[in-house]
């Protein structure tokens, strides 16, 4: 009897190469005296940055796709740039064409032959992650998207999201975290928790540290 | 008759000085190799960003000045450096001991002679604003802090401590915000905001932008 029924997946840093898949992108259009690497990183920042400012606002859920543009408008404007409105639309819509992490398909594999439901869990739109996952190697079996939950990560209604739609016990999900913020915001809520921990980061606020972690995807296959 | 009864200061960009004050702290107790700068630069990112996170973690208000305190031990974490316990401790304290913009004393007495209260309000706790208000060449009548709220900006409850304290109605505030997300946030609640926006930053949102916007706080007085 599988200890999770459930193994819930982060997606943008955890299950998908962000600055593999994007980076390229960004170095295609931009000239070359700017750094893709540097622009990159403010864009998402950025991104990041105002998805928890829209949840402290309280004005109502803003997309994340919405959140996209405006942070690459901001990240133009610091560079002093500007790019035309389709070429703008190119860079938002490659989120949605992300390429997991080498390990992604053997592990989301695993985690179903060990009878466990898989789940993607995500800061991103519903229909910007049904693109995505239409993509991976093997099918996962549930969404659960910021838009649906109304807020973004850490705030506890889209950890609350698979307990409600599946009746599951906090004890029940696994969630595999990406990012600092995004194990916080689970342990918070009362969720088991593996970090992919690629970057080698640290939480902020020690009590709130991940139950397992890992180098990257792989390890989560040895929890269940 | 003054338009405004009122002016409210963002303190940590718009007032004080903020790196000015706390790179020299910084420098002072870290190895030579490490750039003060950007250490100093990675800890503030930090602690904003933990407000950012406490605040849709909504487990209760967590004290700036803890904030400061584990945001310091993750930039030192992440550059695999230790300091001693009372050199962690003197670098935090160093935020309220910080040195106003030159023209902030200017600035105050010039509101307080059109007529106007003056207010600090603050991401800081109560106690640490109080510490640098009374360094001030010009006192100013009122403190509104983040932890007599109990969210962080640009959460709504921040920004109506005045409006509750002196029974004001929005439009006699003036909100002098030093940041972009200060201005976001005292324009979703529906103050008149001026930004006194010394990096030439953009807001993330056009629609929250600032209804008045100066290179540093001596514009504000053409306001009043």
């Amino acid at each position: 009897m599988a200890r999770y029924k459930l193994v819930t997946f982060d997606v943008y840093a955890a299950l998908f190469d962000l600055e593999g898949s994007l980076v390229p992108e960004v170095r295609a259009v931009l000239p070359p005296e700017v750094d893709p690497v540097a622009f990159f990183r403010l864009w998402r920042s950025k991104q990041l940055e105002f998805a928890l400012i829209s949840n402290s606002l309280g004005r109502g859920h803003l997309k994340f796709k919405y959140l996209t543009e405006r942070a690459l408008e901001y990240a133009l404007k610091r560079h002093n740039l500007e790019l035309p409105a389709d070429t703008r639309a190119a860079l938002v819509a490659a989120w949605n064409r992300l390429r997991p992490w080498p390990e992604a398909g053997e592990v989301l594999a695993g985690v179903k032959a060990r009878g466990c439901l898989t789940a993607l869990l995500s800061n991103g739109d519903e229909a910007m992650l049904r693109e995505l996952a239409a993509a991976l190697p093997v099918p996962v079996d549930h969404i659960f998207a910021a838009d649906q939950a109304g807020f973004y990560k850490p705030h506890p209604a889209i950890y609350e999201l698979p307990l409600k739609t599946l009746g599951l016990d906090r004890s029940e999900v696994l969630h595999v975290a990406g990012s600092a913020s995004d194990v916080m915001g689970a342990r918070s809520f009362g969720l088991p928790c593996a970090w992919s921990n690629r970057g080698r980061d640290y939480v902020l606020e020690p009590d709130l540290g991940p139950d397992f972690e890992f180098p990257d995807l792989t390890g989560v296959l040895s929890l269940l």
